[in-house]
């Protein structure tokens, strides 16, 4: 599973964000690899017709007097098939993590939830979230991927999570750049990627996404 | 002009805020009276097609790393008009507000920022808004109109703005729910109202946007 | 091991919280009880001559520019021998929780983290502090104690934290207000009590401290 | 005036901040200036038995179920005769601002707010703090001190400010070194000056105290 995460980059935004939907359509179906893209929240519609859409951020609330925070049931039916939460970006509260992913469940998204170590990965795989995301802060953005960097933490973190609960899928990001990173990330053990400048800011997405797809095509064959 | 709010309500949400948008296009255009309708980011898009339509809030940021966190450009590009910002459900930091201010008008967003009494919507008019909101908050969603618990509040709040910068405009809200409440608000000089609850959990919708729609066309006329 | 939280109670704050800790002292020393006064960061100084004091709250920094955040050092050196973290009404992202406890840690500061059910519980577990209070929030400030109301959820907390940790000790908390009540945590395997109004605004502080600490001491007799 | 924010500076916490408060004590009476020290919320109790002391930070509480936030009641019974709030290490929302204003009034706590550029010190003069301290960010730290690199946004802010209301005292901070910075200020029609680095970290805090005592002391004669 790739996930590419949009952020609030220009490239990443309105028509830029249905572009990139397309492409990644184009290689998901070529490879059968699952693709997802994590928009911002206005970008759901135009994006979810194209493409298995995730939000970056759901507020951890229900119907109500809730003016400006983010509710599940809206990004939901605006077409997202799921969410992030609690990016390095965008902490939450451990009481808000928890509700949001019950809340995710209620409404049927599907919930990946960001840890930045291993302590962080195990105590969220506590809660029971679809996914979780392990991403060293201090590697996003930048040009060493996690899988070069810390080898040891994706592997880490992947055992940890399935001693605690072994439905939980784990993803890896931070500098994910090219199909190697991604390689290496499937043979750690993880089921997929988070990545988001490697993808949005590449000046050949279709290019770097084909290599991504056919990593982890290659993986899928091999196993 | 009218505002409607529908917060995170479950009858101003997807589906539902399209409804309401339509009744809103309907009344508008029979009374010559502008209408705006404020919703979740993610039902910009949907509802931006029918009529005039403002995001919820928008945070004070750019381009940029900030997954999750809702960019004005996204929201402008989704099809809104402008956004609230500092909704009593949503409150932001000084700074926030006034690099949000910025941004919207960067951007080319109208922007309405709420203020909770005078002090603050004097405060708030320093730093240039568009349209400022004022709402008591404990009068929100409550039964008694700001118009009638505190007309002095309304009028002073016109006043003061109108001293710091005559542009400015004025709406009141809070415990708006007919056709006497909007008259009351334009006499004491407001601009217009923010109506939430009032409207979108009203069983009849039409109806109410009809009588303030009416209220308001009979105050341009007579002036 | 019996920890009373003062808030931000007028009982609780400056010659007062002074008052508590002298009765405390008393009591404690009467019944060899271990007893700890958790006290607002300005009180520190004037309490932890009397009795061992804990802070309310740390935020995750280290020395720096950090004006108005509360430094672990700072606490520490004014005399607090630990800190209460995440309590309900100052919950905290899950990022700051780890950070918190890890500089507590470096300090010499014992770390309390407040819990609201069992899943956040096994989470915080997993960040290992000293201690972990369970606190479910719509008991604490009531008449019906924890241990009346969830008698299951206090004894799954400890079994489930002592599988993940068995050194971290689990206190309970949330509507305490007599000698029984303490009684029973203890029984249900808790290692002491979180309390606050039970104690702080309690018209005969020594009286109630008096049954409390009967309370444990008996039960480490029988033990 | 000088106010010397330790901030959460090694140099500044315990020990070292008595030892500040008695330089700057000598100092102070020496050259007949006022001088305040704004310390860690435990430090008060240690540091206002030798001069007058400043929090870092009160919040917008009152008596009540506030566990770790901090009370202007305790700050005050501590020993501070005043707070700063909204530093920019520690943005508060517009509406705390109002209110914790407010709280410092009812305690008898002097009170002053940072501002960092001027349409916000126009926007906090509304809400009739005692004292604003204009901070451009971007200088805090740094080299170069606001009177040097910004002089036209002192004197503006200080105008401004009048205008709104002439009982509000002003002062500037950000890259203040010197006695030259301090002239500067107050020839730019400041009240005086919130300095961090530039005394808690500097070599000879007892020279450079001296130093800006001097120049105020000077401009105070000339007037």
């Amino acid at each position: 599973m790739i996930v590419v995460n949009t952020k609030a980059y220009k490239e990443g935004i309105g028509r830029n964000a249905v572009e990139i939907a397309k492409v990644m359509k184009k290689v998901g179906e070529k490879h059968k690899v699952r693709m997802a893209l994590a928009v911002q929240p206005s970008d759901i519609h135009a994006v979810s017709n194209i493409i298995e859409t995730f939000c970056q951020h759901i507020d951890a609330i229900e119907y109500g007097s809730y003016t400006g925070w983010i509710l599940p049931e809206a990004v939901k039916e605006a077409g997202a098939k799921g969410t992030l939460i609690n990016h390095s970006e965008h902490l939450m509260k451990i009481e808000d993590i928890a509700k949001a992913i019950e809340r995710a469940k209620e409404v049927g998204l599907e919930v990946i939830v960001c840890a930045s170590n291993i302590a962080i990965t195990r105590a969220i795989a506590c809660l029971n979230p679809d996914c979780i995301a392990i991403e060293p802060p201090e590697l996003i953005g930048g040009d060493i991927s996690v899988t070069k960097a810390k080898p040891t933490v994706v592997k880490k973190a992947v055992d940890e999570v399935k001693k605690i609960n072994d439905e939980i899928k784990v993803l890896c990001g931070a500098g994910i750049k090219n199909g190697m990173d991604v390689s290496k990330a499937v043979e750690l053990g993880a089921d997929g990627i988070l990545v988001a400048s490697g993808v949005v800011k590449a000046r050949n997405k279709e290019e770097i996404l084909e290599e991504m797809a056919m990593a982890i095509a290659h993986k899928k064959q091999s196993t």
